[in-house]
């Protein structure tokens, strides 16, 4: 690629950010968006509703950058959480880092790299991006030192960032739990594998169990309950009774004595138990659910402090470590429900298979990437269609499929990962949501940096991918020699999937899409918050920590391209300070526990930039260089074995030190009554099982992370109003559509 | 190798066996030799001494092999622990494997590999032993599958037998805990990183912290303390002069004058110090003690309940994990008090730093490995000494270099490694001797597994066993091709080292050697049981599971070698029943920790043969057969991550439900009282510090592990009272000699 290629496609990205950026500014100013674009405000009931016609209106401004430029962290805290927080300091800490990168290979690196003698030089527009890579750094050259001198500043002032962040974040994770209000699930053990007794019940097992071994400490229990297959069959034909009814415009036919043709049973059924007052109407539920519900071998157990749940979460309480497995409950509204119930003797194989399947999934992507890569050469291109001859050799057009083309492919190639990575973790047997999402985000990371970067990076036929297996010696060498020439894609990729995945993230295309047809076509007026989603870590995350990768990879390589990544970085941070204080609520959170995940994806690339950089001091045979980097690499190891020591621990558990001062504070206020009849009724489950309309506010809970990917998302497509909004032609085909769209995402996402 | 050196080997070592054996039934009988035969029996006061007149004392007997076989598991575990019984289950273990393997294989594969076309047959004497390997079969041989049936077989059979040991030793395990006597050990926690304060000492920090926070079940609490510098080196003075008065005869001159010359103080001082009763003295070295001894950031801290102890030592005590880190502590016996001073924020660099020798260690040891693979290739020997050229002509010669004379130097060679090993394990901070002993027992496997056999395998020069790394995937035919060719080697291997080790193991040579020189020659007729070893798990368990390593993945390339494995494993269950009976004291325990190390070596074992069998398969070209064993592959991993979710936690940490009602029991025959006594005074370090005689006896206990190995240990040499004994000319310098050995080993173990 030449430079006036790259500048073409920097052009075109800036052109659509800064469309798109103008274009959000007005959107978000018009009242029909408000669900869309302030989703977390009008949860909280917070969203003051403007004057509807002003001129204001159709002007586009920066305001929102500025709101989100003054916002402190203390209130991005107490709105999005410490997992908010969290993740905007991987935007702070790669803006930091790379700016220092930016800086030191720009003034040293590049100007080595430029004055390098393998490549000729052309007149500067159509000077080829090889000429400002190490490519044109020739063999023994004295300037090695200057690569190296870079390795050692940007190495260590990644690690001293780093080791601040961990410290900041490992005292804020303290704090938050410290100041924390008193929490359900901080006096909550969830006790899994209960052996069977015979002769008496899993509830009766684990009174039994509690009272005798932790008498000091137990207060209560709340056993786990599943509902049936029947059961959920059951619950599926009355939803789609219902909105089959309101489809059919019948809403008030109370004598009606047509049959529902999916439940068998008098569609009046259902139509007294809605018009019934609600409390009746839970009683009779109740009496059947009691017969239809099945006990699992897991249950709740609550404790009189914080330290007693936590003694008993830690310790191993049975001489069979596969029975009486305890672990700390989730929050309530972080609670995986449908998980709960999978026998424990299970998850190992689970987790075994997910695994499994993942490296499967990832494997086979390799197609989509491989045709991706194809578009790249050109000459591949026109060998394979020869009827596309005539069009690529228009230079503009090729310069758009060269540069932009294969990017835009990949990405949307890529929209498929983030929900196919939760079905795996969900599968897994997660007990949280957040644990789900955590899982999930560790899947897609490795995904994206193995499929993005290294399966580029090794180009050419899936066979020569595989042989690159074979030699384990020689990669290091290989990929100082194949990265370079892998610059083309690797800017275009900043470009394009960096810089316009902002632009789309803050646009929320299909949101937006949803609540046109939601408004213009459906007609629903409502702006209730139903449709609000919490923050989609688990494909936000990897995507930054992708481009943190490929910045410490490419810094000493090409350095040319960390002004780029720079700038998309800055632009991450107002968008996603935006999004959090806007768009998504926290409905549930980890308590920074994304960190670790963070902190060794960056160490993983520092060890990644050494050891490409002893491939390249390799080939250009200087041995000096190569010396001076292994200490380097030692270094880098023994600071993640120190920081594992020092800050890891905090991260998996609760101190007890903390836990016993709070339980004291608690104590002493004589709060204790109140928390234990809070507990009683923190963890019930009733919303899914027992009535349809609970049901469906639980629904809303769900699809927020079940169909996770935010461009990918579905909100509003099926109103939890739409059985009682009279609907009719074309119209009941699309809420259909939706409803068995929904089923199928919900059944996925179980 | 043809049949006929292999039947000279084995004949050379069953000879060396039967007569080694047979010498040992007469020097057991000997009065002289009880304390090298006898040693447990000395130490239990259980010896009887026998009427020392009789012609019987000069017969060979099989009178130990019986008593050995007699002896039930009972009295093992009464006498050896349950340590000892596990080592023994791994004997018994494989001689069941390897008695299917061998019928197995003998009666399937062998005549398979023999009437494979491969190879042309000889008269059977000078047949080569490769026409009984798999070498002999030809490609795309339809008889393949009576191979992977074999495999099948031997798979099954070892996972079903190893489900069982690891189940009857997991519930040994909980017994021996459930039914052991109140230990010390567990209600007491050893207290690491305890943080600095300057305004009060460690003692005062320790009280606040555990009366804060754990006030329910704290107890009491013991500083550790540390012998300075200075302090060690006064008491090496003090043992020094004692020494050399004694070994100048000088033995009661109460009113000399000499000065000594290494301590400068007057000679007197000391022997007043020793002839005034104990009590007197012990005060008046015990104020010197106070100002000299430093308290450390570590202290035993006892608690009122084993379920207190186990609470405080699982849980995270502090927000900084670094500091107040508790570990469940070890027995009093078993405590490595010179690492227990150690600053907890070094173990982690120090774990690392000894890591990285062993792994040096391994790597320089090539060099006399490649050596003796020379031997094995005559022409390589005579072309590099051309001077052997007419010895090695001559048959006889040839046949013992090439069948002997490899692995007795590589035996030679391998006795350095154990005392390196336990002497990282030392470095590596470890707080319990049991502790370092398995550290150093996985160093040793891994050390012995990776240089007898993986180096060996890939014979040839230094250069080509590093190219090996590079190609991963082609390892398995690689493997496959290589392992037959090494047939000579492994069976010589099994028969010079396998029997002959036991045959040494048994006769105990070095501890013989030493007896005979203190009883011929410095004429110390004392039998008193200072010089008992404990049992030297970590040489002989690395021994015992190669062989079984080697077994596994030789009985389908190399049958014939599995009659030869299983005669070894049948003495060895007889030898070391022997010697855990009479010969090794047991002074402290893991409580068969030792046993996860065996099952993951197993286990390795199989996943290695099935690996070497998909090699085989693929190079002869049998598709169904490499087909049929990657079920059989990943059968065995989940296998192996079962077990690991199901004992291993067992092993790790101790349950609550056993502790409470262990403690329950106990408060109901309201022993506690008595148990908290004995708590009080059972961690007590003053032996090394406090008087020096007590000190003799702290440097036997040490004696018996730090310098490990049986046939390198030097029992007996200095002796303990050898102060007290009139020595004169040649014994001073022998006396001066092994006193600096002695001290030299000593300083090394620490």
């Amino acid at each position: 690629m030449e430079l006036s290629a790259l500048l073409t496609s920097a052009g075109i990205n800036t052109a659509i950010c800064t469309i798109l950026l103008s274009l959000y500014s007005i959107l978000r100013k018009q009242p029909s968006n408000v669900s869309v674009y302030f989703g977390r405000r009008l949860a909280s009931g917070r969203y003051r509703q403007k004057d509807p016609f002003s001129l204001e209106r159709f002007v586009p401004s920066p305001s929102w950058i500025l709101k989100a430029w003054e916002t402190t962290e203390e209130e991005l805290l107490t709105i999005g959480g410490l997992d908010a927080v969290a993740f905007l300091r991987i935007i702070v800490f790669s803006i930091r880092i790379f700016s220092i990168s930016a800086v030191v290979c720009c003034f040293i690196v590049l100007p080595v790299n430029y004055y390098g003698k393998m490549i000729h030089h052309q007149h500067i527009p159509r000077e080829s991006l090889e000429a400002f890579t190490i490519l044109n750094v020739p063999e023994g050259s004295k300037w090695l030192w200057c690569h190296c001198l870079a390795l050692y500043i940007i190495t260590c002032a990644a690690c001293i960032l780093l080791y601040l962040e961990y410290k900041s974040i490992a005292k804020m994770r303290l704090d938050h739990i410290d100041g924390s209000p008193p929490k359900p699930s901080h006096f909550t053990v969830l006790v899994r594998a209960i052996p069977w007794n015979p002769d008496e019940s899993y509830s009766d097992s684990v009174e039994k169990f509690f009272t005798d071994y932790h008498a000091s400490g137990y207060l209560s229990h709340q056993m786990v309950q599943r509902s049936g297959t029947v059961q959920k069959l059951m619950s599926d034909a009355e939803k789609m009774c219902r909105i089959f009814k309101a489809a059919t415009g019948e809403h008030s036919c109370r004598q009606g004595l047509m049959r529902c043709g999916f439940c068998g049973g008098p569609p009046n059924s259902f139509k007294i138990l809605s018009s019934e007052p609600d409390s009746v109407r839970g009683k009779s539920l109740g009496d059947l659910d009691l017969a239809r519900r099945k006990e699992c071998a897991a249950a709740f157990v609550f404790f009189k402090t914080r330290y007693a749940a936590v003694v008993a979460s830690q310790v191993l309480q049975s001489s069979n470590p596969m029975s009486w497995v305890t672990d700390m409950a989730p929050d309530p509204h972080d609670v995986y429900w449908s998980n709960l119930w999978i026998p424990y003797g299970q998850l190992w194989i689970r987790k075994i298979a997910t695994l499994m399947a993942a490296i499967a999934f990832m494997l086979v992507f390799l197609i989509p990437v491989t045709v991706v890569q194809g578009l790249t050469q050109l000459e591949q291109l026109q060998q394979t269609f020869p009827f596309l001859r005539g069009i690529l050799k228009k230079k503009y057009f090729s310069q758009l499929v060269t540069g932009y083309l294969p990017s835009v492919i990949l990405i949307l190639a890529f929209y498929a990962v983030p929900p196919t990575m939760m079905l795996f973790s969900a599968a897994e047997g997660c007990i949280s949501r957040s644990g789900r999402k955590k899982s999930a985000c560790c899947k897609v990371l490795y995904f994206t940096i193995w499929n993005v970067f290294f399966v580029n990076v090794f180009t050419g036929s899936v066979i020569r991918q595989l042989r690159v297996f074979s030699s384990v010696k020689d990669i290091p060498a290989q990929l100082a020699n194949a990265i370079p020439l892998q610059t083309s894609f690797f800017m275009t990729y900043v470009l394009s999937s960096g810089w316009a995945s902002l632009s789309c993230e803050v646009m929320q295309l299909f949101p937006l899409l949803c609540n046109v047809i939601k408004k213009w076509i459906l007609r629903i007026k409502d702006d209730s918050p139903e449709g609000t989603m919490s923050f989609p870590y688990h494909t936000e995350m990897p995507r930054v920590l992708l481009f943190g990768f490929l910045g410490f990879t490419c810094s000493i390589l090409v350095p040319l391209m960390l002004p780029f990544l720079l700038v998309y970085f800055v632009l991450a941070y107002f968008v996603y300070r935006n999004q959090i204080l806007n768009v998504y609520v926290s409905k549930y959170e980890s308590g920074g526990q994304f960190w670790p995940i963070v902190h060794n994806t960056t160490i993983f690339s520092l060890v990644f930039m050494q050891v490409i950089a002893l491939g390249v001091f390799g080939l250009r045979k200087s041995p000096v260089a190569s010396g001076f980097t292994i200490p380097l690499f030692i270094g880098t190891l023994l600071f993640y074995e120190y920081c594992r020591q020092r800050f890891l621990p905090i991260f998996r558990n609760h101190a007890a030190e903390i836990l016993i001062k709070m339980d004291r504070r608690d104590e002493q206020s004589g709060k204790m009554e109140e928390i234990y009849q809070q507990l009683r009724s923190a963890y019930t489950h009733t919303e899914t099982c027992n009535d349809s309309r609970r049901s469906e506010i639980s629904n809303h809970h769900e699809k927020a992370d079940s169909i996770p990917d935010p461009e990918h998302v579905k909100p509003g497509l099926i109103h939890p109003t739409l059985g009682r909004v009279p609907v009719s032609g074309i119209r009941d085909v699309i809420a259909w559509l939706s409803l068995l769209f929904t089923f199928q995402g919900k059944n996925l996402a179980k």
